[in-house]
């Protein structure tokens, strides 16, 4: 009872939605009181498992969770503005973190938390030591279970297709009634370099491979055939017949210098962090393309600027950016060969609804007391 | 020599673009005498072979031309405004026509002419017989040599994923800086309707089977295995594995019915001119997407409209238009939903340059006195 009056408090000063779980999601509450808190006040606190959304953006995952989990009434699902998740995360169970960063001090605060999961794979802003201090799982959802993998190659191959065939001087030309203009490029004949080969890079290989590219990847460590890592000479049969040409780490720069496009599609750490910086970008060949589907910090931005300045860098198309959401007035969008992408690489009807029901799941698993499925817990 | 004044007298009068054999392809002449002219007059007018552009549009045809044969000074290549096209090509020997109308009028006028041909494929608007009545070669340039097909198949799949994606959506998304908005949809899972089975058709077939997705194709005759033409169960084992059911004409709407996406892949023909009907469309799922590489006339544009209007249509991406260049108010890119690009499908580097050296190739052996290739003559 206590925790349900003193979550009321924080529901009148925070910025809380939340719906009935019976009714359709767009009936949100702003704030105070639900139907749910209700039920919680009926029932005791602890009958209520709570699912804290952080922050209102991608918001198909709060929506999708939400529609999945309707007829469940004990599950409670909230999305709270990001500056407001530290004065409320005591009441929650589950979080799903999205953009907010999840420092020790915001963990320590987590006093009820069993897991802090992402809706997706990126779980760079999570301390996942300090979690592991306060016994918290901290999970992601496997990109290749859930489609998420397949739906960010298809990101990237559509910022592929738009920087060859110059998707803003296509839509001047129609303006100005230029037919025939202007000349673009194909996919077909290019070799495409894909830095990180985890789920993403294998189903962008896959769906590349018919369009008569040559593939090369880079990946830290290769496990599952005879190029032990490391080995410099990184020409072998390929992987799975998927890839002409694989390397490490000390190959980057070798394979960036003969791609005509680098997909980055790494995860985000403090190992790679800015590793397109200007020693990468001057390795790559002149009027080559710059794809980013996964973490905007894998670019360094004054780098980027200033290769696309130089006309070094023939295009940059990216999903994600330094900050998010980005600034539509800042100077890389300005180039006519940039093409930005609301960080939705991910964002799709099938992709979203599985993740919601993993989500879902694993709120119902820890309302049961059963053990997690469907998750990566990483510590 | 009479011809060359007479052809001076048109020069003066028509919008005629003509460069230096040797020059840059920038340095066009506007009008009147080039040193191409001039050679003409030394030499004598049958020493040149003359390849007429027709209209300034896809303006690469024409350029890239003039660089393939910038080291043979007896070939003259000139760009003529489309309606100036009657009172010069007297003049021409080779005629590509791009998007004029070649009747029997005009096509009586062509004395010199051996060869009309297509930069691509589409040859709709050529009368054919009159060109054979008058002993006049009519070819296009197949594009499966040139990599033109291949091209209009990474278009289909840009204007396909874009669609999916919601482009328009996503850039309101970033201006606004909604991040993660829209939900989109992936291809993956996707069945998708390839109307005409051709070099495109195959070209995009081979490329969407990696994306994870169900494949119909109409073909008014499957030649090259066992089905015969009209069988009316349509179910085979597929086309060298690349189709999971294909039919002729009297499938189209039963698989209407059944695709998520119908792409039309057909030539212009008297057939196949407005076969995206009213009937077509009401076939169509609900929110199932069309994307149209070919020809502007394939569809019929009050219907189009309607199914818009209606939501039956989800989205509509076209690479051609019902009038080109299109009027960019049209009601119809109004839609949120609806995506055009100014004819490129089959502009870029690799295909413009192959076919420029397909055209060139045929300058070089008519002036020979040799027999065309590379060209698949019609008549």
């Amino acid at each position: 009872m206590a925790g349900a009056v003193f979550f009321l408090g924080h529901a009148l000063r925070c910025t809380v939605r939340r719906a009935l779980p019976s009714c359709s999601p767009a009936c949100f509450l702003g704030a105070g009181y639900s139907k749910m808190a209700e039920v919680t006040a009926e029932n005791g606190y602890n009958h209520i498992t709570r699912v804290l959304f952080c922050g209102f953006y991608w918001s198909a995952s709060q929506k999708y969770t939400r529609e999945y989990l309707q007829n469940y009434p004990f599950i409670q699902i909230d999305e709270v503005a990001l500056d407001d998740v530290p004065d409320v995360i005591d009441k929650y169970h589950i979080c799903v973190v999205k953009n907010r960063r999840m420092d020790s001090k915001v963990i320590a605060k987590a006093v009820q938390m069993k897991l802090i999961m992402q809706f997706g794979v990126g779980l760079e802003g999570v301390d996942i030591d300090a979690a592991t201090r306060h016994k918290i799982k901290v999970a992601r959802i496997p990109g290749s279970v859930t489609g998420n993998s397949a739906s960010c190659a298809e990101m990237a191959i559509y910022l592929m297709l738009g920087l060859l065939r110059k998707q803003k001087e296509m839509d001047v030309a129609v303006k100005q009634k230029n037919l025939g203009e202007p000349t673009g490029d194909t996919l077909l004949g290019k070799t495409v370099l894909i830095l990180g080969f985890g789920a993403i890079g294998v189903d962008l290989a896959k769906r590349l491979r018919s369009f008569g590219v040559k593939i090369l990847a880079i990946k830290r460590r290769w496990t599952s055939d005879s190029l032990p890592a490391g080995v410099s000479n990184a020409q072998s049969d390929g992987f799975d017949g998927l890839i002409d040409k694989k390397g490490g780490p000390e190959n980057m720069y070798e394979f960036a210098s003969e791609a005509d496009i680098v997909v980055t599609c790494l995860t985000l750490t403090t190992e790679s962090a800015g590793i397109v910086d200007e020693k990468f970008l001057s390795h790559m060949r002149k009027g080559s393309l710059l794809v980013n589907v996964a973490r905007g910090g894998l670019l360094e931005y004054n780098s980027v600027l200033h290769h696309l300045e130089s006309g070094n860098l023939g295009g940059l198309g990216i999903d994600v950016a330094w900050t998010e959401p980005f600034d539509p007035d800042d100077p890389i969008l300005k180039f006519p060969n940039v093409l930005i992408t609301p960080h939705v690489a991910g964002v799709t009807e099938h992709s979203y609804r599985t993740m919601a029901k993993v989500v879902g799941d694993c709120a119902l698993q820890l309302h049961a007391g059963k053990p997690f499925s469907g998750i990566e817990i990483v510590n």
